[in-house]
């Protein structure tokens, strides 16, 4: 997608250095982050200057592939063993990850000089997957789409284009009216901060609402559709994806409106049968208790929005259930929950 | 309610000057706002220095009565008249102010000496009835309950005692293990701030959650209660709460989890047959876009928490209606909701 003029991907890697816009700076500053070794990639994943879980796959398989190329001669094993490790266990929740890692760590194990292109290659399908979401899913899309999103499953949260978002380019793209309610989506606010500015990048009309909105316009008549993306999607339809996803679902079942993951099928989990082997992240309580933000001078500023002295509960993600789930938008085309495993 | 040690109300007449404690500044300081006449009375209503149902028809009431204490002689009728409007257009959603409005206005028609009186009344029996609705919504309160609360309907929302807040702490004051759920309440975060301050203050354990949580603790088990306010009742038991009380109404119904509103009867609109007749007030986006708060040194700093050209949609309150209300906790007993029109 473009910024300022210029084609950009989130992620990539020029020599031994994985490169990626800095998301935590976004959407106030436009900044390149460059992570010279692989335990700075991984510093980068945790801490979500690369995040959203395309991207992440990505970052964790030019990781083991910097691995690779950084590993020394006595040790060589085990310190890819570590390296292995350590990128697994940066974002546990992210399906994405684990897949990119083992493509690259194969490729590697087969030869050493595979690494590069193996770890393109996650990139390139990535971005491959996520164009083709937009194509089969503006069809889902009709002409006046009242559009609510949860999070940033857009191009950010991707090499490119995006899932949630990518369907919503391809139909604005084409001349359709679309308007977009954006989930603020607490604590990290990636919908307020990453999601409206991608929208309004690229012109497409929408609104930031409190998470706490949606039932409330869903009840109103003012939303029709509901997108979102996964982290990870079990075999059976059930799906992690950030925390609220699965109040929002049960909102749209509520009032009959079509409720739609768009991801690509390198998301399905073959090993996960249901909802309950997923592994949900809980996080610092700091993510609630404080927030970050320029002042009206532009200057980066922690503010408290709570009480001293109270405490947070903070799980990152949550499991929406395959019943509330009207299909999948995937590369391979939408499917229902059931038809999941057709996919795998 | 002790704060400090010191008795407080919320709000409260001296002289002719309306007191209050601040709310804008808590939970970061306290600090009681002094208002000389009903315009400055007004202003605070309006930016929420005073906030809460029942707080809000205190003030509102004082205003009256400040406005028949200071009107001239010449255009006496007429100064009432219009301090009597701009008073209930500064909250439009708020039950209580037009029942506080009214009773201090007909009691200084016909004697403007006893509009302190009438006032102070309006006040004595906000604080009456919240005591009565923890004692009679204590029943409810099982031994390990695990409550969610949304927004702020605690003490300092009401004179004294509070309404959802009150029950929790009459259950807890007589030794029951309670542990509170505590909605953030975007965008002003009435939860974290107010509601978590007041339980910790009265040291009842609690948990600040993002507003997305709530559905999916539900799901883990991990709420089996909640309790919220509300700032009208139609006759048929549609209720006017904060944006998001309809939300996790529908998730507790989902999962079979019991969903109280605590409130006066005189929340009850008599004139309101159904939720389709509650005006519901649009806020500045703003409260959406920014957000205020200390910093580390404990400097007051308004932060963006969106991106730059970015709009927001600011519905201050939804309306749940009343097929996923278990029931009413009120001052004269608890009620299912087809019983609410037995209580004007």
């Amino acid at each position: 997608m473009k910024v300022q003029g210029e084609n950009y991907r989130t992620v990539w890697m020029q020599g031994h250095t994985v490169r990626m816009i800095d998301q935590n700076l976004l959407p106030y500053q436009f900044q390149i982050h460059v992570c010279q070794d692989h335990l700075q990639t991984c510093g980068a994943i945790r801490n979500m200057t690369v995040r959203g879980a395309g991207a992440i796959g990505a970052a964790a398989g030019f990781a083991m592939a910097q691995a690779f190329l950084l590993a020394p001669r006595i040790g060589y094993q085990e310190f890819i063993q570590e390296a292995k490790e350590t990128i697994e266990r940066t974002r546990p929740t992210a399906r994405n990850l684990f897949y990119a890692v083992k493509l690259v760590y194969d490729a590697g194990m087969q030869d050493k000089n595979r690494v590069i292109e193996a770890a393109n290659q996650v990139a390139d399908k990535d971005a491959a997957d996520s164009n083709a979401i937009g194509y089969l899913g503006n069809a889902i899309l009709k002409e006046g789409a009242q559009v609510l999103t949860h999070c940033n499953a857009g191009w950010l949260a991707f090499v490119d284009y995006g899932t949630a978002l990518s369907p919503i380019y391809k139909a604005f793209g084409q001349g359709k009216k679309i308007f977009v309610y954006v989930d603020e989506t607490r604590p990290r606010s990636q919908g307020a901060r990453l999601t409206a500015w991608e929208l309004t990048q690229a012109g497409v009309p929408n609104a930031i609402i409190p998470d706490n909105a949606a039932a409330f316009l869903m009840s109103l008549g003012k939303i029709n559709l509901v997108i979102t993306g996964a982290d990870r999607i079990a075999i059976n339809g059930d799906t992690a994806n950030k925390i609220g996803t699965l109040e929002k679902a049960i909102a749209a079942k509520e009032f009959n409106i079509p409720f739609y993951i768009a991801a690509p099928t390198s998301t399905i989990d073959p090993e996960c049968p249901d909802g309950r082997g997923i592994v949900i992240e809980e996080r610092d309580e700091k993510e609630v208790l404080w927030q970050t933000g320029p002042d009206r001078d532009g200057v980066m500023r922690e503010i408290r929005v709570s009480a001293p002295g109270s405490k947070a509960i903070n799980y990152a993600f949550d499991i929406t259930p395959a019943k509330y789930i009207s299909g999948f938008i995937t590369e391979k085309g939408i499917v229902r929950p059931e038809e999941v495993r057709t996919l795998i």
